[in-house]
């Protein structure tokens, strides 16, 4: 008897799932049987999953409405976030309220790409250099090799860093409304192939990712450069609504932000502000998109001042990947939640990074008052569980 | 009429939730039909989420078996992992089968703690650290204000940093089986309140969170100082098996982890492994575990070397954040989940760790093995969809 | 005849030395008149330097009078700065005459340690956490083993860190008077002895350095941990005072500050203020100090912000590494220049540290202020030669 | 009577040093003798500092014969360097003599750029990012403008980040023989008054440096995108060689240098290596470099791998900013040292950049070495002072 679960690789139906939960029933006396109950039919998940055995459920809660001025995303949106950290709902939805009376969440994206990054190696520091300058050379060639693989996808750039023996890349592309991690692999090993082939100098070794385009990792790269959209999401706060709703002035927020700055430089922190990968999360978990790019998307850098009677606040999130078709989006529940955002499919993708950014700008503002106002632990108490 | 959902905070029934969904439908034309399908009982979900309207399904699928040589797991488990991108629980199950040839994987907690960060902020740098100096005297109060709020925490020590007029600080607490985070916030709350009253110089300003704990954030302090679990998985692999299952030499692996790990200093990234942020992912949406951890769970550092006939590999994870009791532990599918693990209910915490940490690093074997070989679009493309 | 340089090692006489150049001027014609037409005695550089054939001379300005308010500094000092970036001396000085009408600037020493970081490898990671709770238990015989080899420096603490199957550790000493890398290597090499010899879990290798002193380095770690002194100076400016003699406003000032610190983010900057690295530098190569430890001190961080109708002002140094005697402070011209602003000698390592600290925090205004004022081409035109 | 310095700006004489000096002993009874007694004509230090009252007096070594195999700099040198820490001329002395054995050190510059990096402020995110497609549009007037200003800076491309309301830009230069900060200031000043007056978005708020430069800064900007010289040395060793001058193996060596990389990510450090800033800094101040710079210099990437029989061994230094003319360079010992080198004046700019990274290299080794051996503490013991 093999102990691997039965018809592990392909088979998405209702039977090859009970088959699996049975045999792991006789291997370890536990029924998946909430697992096995949903209503989803397994077809949908061809693709997404292996040894499919049913699903998890993630409790939705809807805050809203939230108000986007955006250029994709405009009007009132109601949000729906999976999540079981009791309070994050009513927290995002206290910010909403916030900046809707304060006429909106004004979001743009600055920049847009997606990459891998192969990595050349070569004999020795020279070759990487005389390789670099050739590969520079021959742009319009690994467009067009790239572009054998993709339709939608169409490389913009390559940038090169040299390090030792070693020549990095960044291949960067446009990938319409996919995210387009697969895509950008695809396109980038066949760019490769073709300049590994011509290369005047000898390619030592060739490895398709050399570990720049930071694939589910934070780092200072994807801040600096971009991974996926780079969204900005920010508000003008009139300080009388700040104090009236809030309970703190604009100048404590302020000055809590400053504090919190410096704390987040000292810590080494990816991200100087709250909690943006709690809104990020939930969004991403209800409409299926890849939550492990949380590890990207957390990365964040919040700017605020005071300008006047007013506190202008801003939130810029540098490596955002997100996708309204593909994946995990087309399955029941996830295209529900995109629908209820007017984000189901092929090009919505600009107005679902926006209404994320804008979502993330008012859980700032509501973390960020509720922890100058000493109301974090009370109301963590009141509304979520001990734990 | 308002905009604002139906009976918005407290109410975890399903007839609230379908006032909710109706709402939602009147205002959008959206049926959540799907996300409302669910069976499991909504009272499940108090505490976890406001305003439900049901639940985000999330394909589960099932690798194993893993083998486990750790302290607090022991033997065979078959993991399940949500997650809708293709591919990933077939690779993870590839790394399981090598793995499990090699003897298993060995893990360790190495540390475990986790904190909340408050500031105390002054009229100049000689008052705080006359403050800091009063504040490590009187350690013991600390601990005996914070043993007030609970019962299963221990504060066990207070890490301080100064910075022009402020003192961070780092609260470090165990938690038992719980995660920790509000536990130890409201623990903090308490022993600062105490500090403030009594301390000698005048506290101008204090919060609560100044940055240094980096909740829901990377950051080169959980790196170092921990936060969660701090857990080590290795495993030491002949050469001989390595070749013949991952169709790589132990000598071409070693190189490429050399080349990627330079790639990943050069970008300043959090890992410089291949992907621990997937499999980490896909076992907390899976095990009902606060999902936006991933920001802290992504951080690793892999630690490998040739050592004669074998390749010995690690993986450390400095900042796993689990629970296998409260939170999103106690619902439907989460608990089967855990129950599949035997991690189920309180005295499971380091068990579940150790299984996470075992997880990710088959998943950093079989992917850097499959990058190194050449097969990483390829097998994208036979079992994943084109995104 | 030998390509080797006559009497390399040990000899530090005008012969010696003269030979040195007759033997380089054979080889390459270069005459160092200059570098031979030192008055100093060669004696005085022993233990300094091998293969001694003169000095190099840099052009020594004075700014001042520098006002503190320090702990160990009290009142004015003439800043003896070596340096040749025109403009340099006269932007200090500037900065000089604002804070001391100003009233000074404030300085603190918060912490003062110096370490060597061993790091014991072991088979695996079990093994390592095993040593390191050992290790935490003989904390009073590694003390005493250290102090066998030192009377000044004193074991405070050792900070541990897991990684694989490596223990790293931090061993901080505090170390009198002396910079004090040599002591606390000849310290920890001792202890390290000690623990290797009686650790219960055999030590599979031993390194006395394992990367985490950061010696002439700058990093995260010392931004946290300290690395010699960690300074703090400041100041309270009246905003009347910043615009009467910077010609800008402290508004202005703040602003380009927020900034320019966000700027430091993006760049994943050691140091989000303006040119610190000048101050230090300059008064490094005057006072006979190490001077490759700009790597570490050249970290900082500045903090500031609108009080009212002041501008409060401070930079955090963390990584100040200095001495007042034996190195390089015994010879010549630096004995001058600590004679100078009177910290030549045992007994004044903190004044001197106080007196750098507080001539960074004027460069920093001054620069900053000229940022803004956009005097900074201009000066730099007028003062400065072409570059 | 006044406190300043008499004729504190501008005169360049031996009598104004000495009415300085005068000034001095009055106020603190320290007579600057020794500073005073320099034979360098004061003449010569015109435009490189203020407040001139003579020189500052750096113990001067030579180590050699060095082995370059380099671009620019071929043969064997003797290299100056300026330093007081006992052994650290010895110990770069010990690594010229392994390398020359192995055949020398190859050297090459992979890329050259000087930078300023303005920022341009705007109400909103969607204004700076309109203003940025409109700046890359104009690439050629900001060229021109650029060019009104200096004859050897050519700009090369401009870089753009967008981060809330800003636009941050990196405006690169090739800068000919001169380290080029002066020369870049003035061109980007130029090139973005043009840009303020033309553009057709209201730029609310310009700054000549936004913090992107990272001048006197050590920043992940600069390793992922040069400041300076970027430069490569490296050397293939043969591994009896190693074992034959070192008393250690190869297999030793690379082995401490895995543990030592996995310390200084560990430690968030900006340099993998041992200690480059050491021999950097000795010739920066033997040859009339600006010292400051080390704090960029000091930034390393050490790529070393077993190769066969052979260790191959390389340094990447991203931010040498070096010249050799102009400056410093021009005085008395300094010109000497450059001479020394055969680096005097323009055109050597490069060569004078390979020896550099040359000699780290060297030092490299060296270090690395005694550490593996144990000799370390013991060679600072004989040949050094107690510190």
């Amino acid at each position: 008897v093999s102990d691997r679960l039965p018809r592990f690789d392909a088979d998405h139906t209702a039977d090859a799932a009970a088959a699996r939960r049975a045999f792991l029933r006789e291997r370890t006396g536990v029924d998946l049987e909430q697992v096995g109950g949903t209503s989803i039919d397994p077809a949908q998940f061809e693709g997404n999953v292996e040894a499919y055995v049913g699903t998890a459920q993630v409790p939705l809660g809807v805050a809203g409405p939230l108000l986007v001025d955006g250029e994709h995303a405009h009007g009132e949106f109601y949000v729906p976030m999976a999540t079981t950290e009791g309070t994050l709902v009513a927290s995002y939805n206290r910010g909403m309220k916030l900046l809707r009376a304060a006429g909106g969440v004004r979001t743009t994206i600055v920049q847009d790409r997606m990459q891998r990054a192969p990595v050349f190696v070569f004999e020795d520091a020279r070759r990487a250099r005389e390789f670099g300058a050739w590969l520079e050379s021959v742009f319009d060639d690994l467009v067009a090799a790239a572009a054998t693989t993709t339709s939608s996808g169409v490389l913009r750039d390559v940038q090169q860093f040299g390090l030792g023996p070693m020549r990095y890349c960044r291949f960067n592309y446009t990938t319409g409304d996919a995210a387009g991690q697969n895509m950008t692999g695809k396109a980038t090993a066949a760019a490769c192939a073709w300049a590994v082939q011509h290369s005047p100098v000898p390619v030592a070794h060739f490895q398709l990712e050399g570990g720049l385009a930071t694939d589910k990792k934070a780092s200072q790269m994807n801040m600096l450069h971009t991974r996926g959209k780079r969204v900005v999401a920010e508000a003008l706060i009139p300080s009388a609504l700040v104090e009236e709703q809030m309970r703190v002035t604009a100048a404590q927020l302020f000055r809590a932000r400053l504090i919190g700055m410096a704390g987040a430089n000292l810590a080494g922190a990816n991200n100087n502000g709250a909690h943006s990968a709690n809104g990020i999360t939930a969004l991403f978990i209800a409409c299926g998109q890849d939550v492990a790019n949380v590890a990207e998307a957390s990365t964040a850098y919040v700017f605020g001042e005071l300008r006047g009677d007013a506190y202008y606040y801003s939130i810029t999130i540098p490596s955002l990947i997100v996708a309204t078709y593909g994946g995990g989006t087309r399955q029941g529940t996830a295209r529900e939640c995109l629908q209820l955002l007017g984000c189901d499919g092929a090009g919505h993708v600009g107005k679902f990074a926006e209404i994320v950014a804008a979502t993330v700008l008012c859980g700032e503002l509501s973390l960020g008052s509720a922890v100058v106002a000493d109301e974090w632990v009370s109301s963590h108490d009141r509304l979520g569980r001990n734990r």
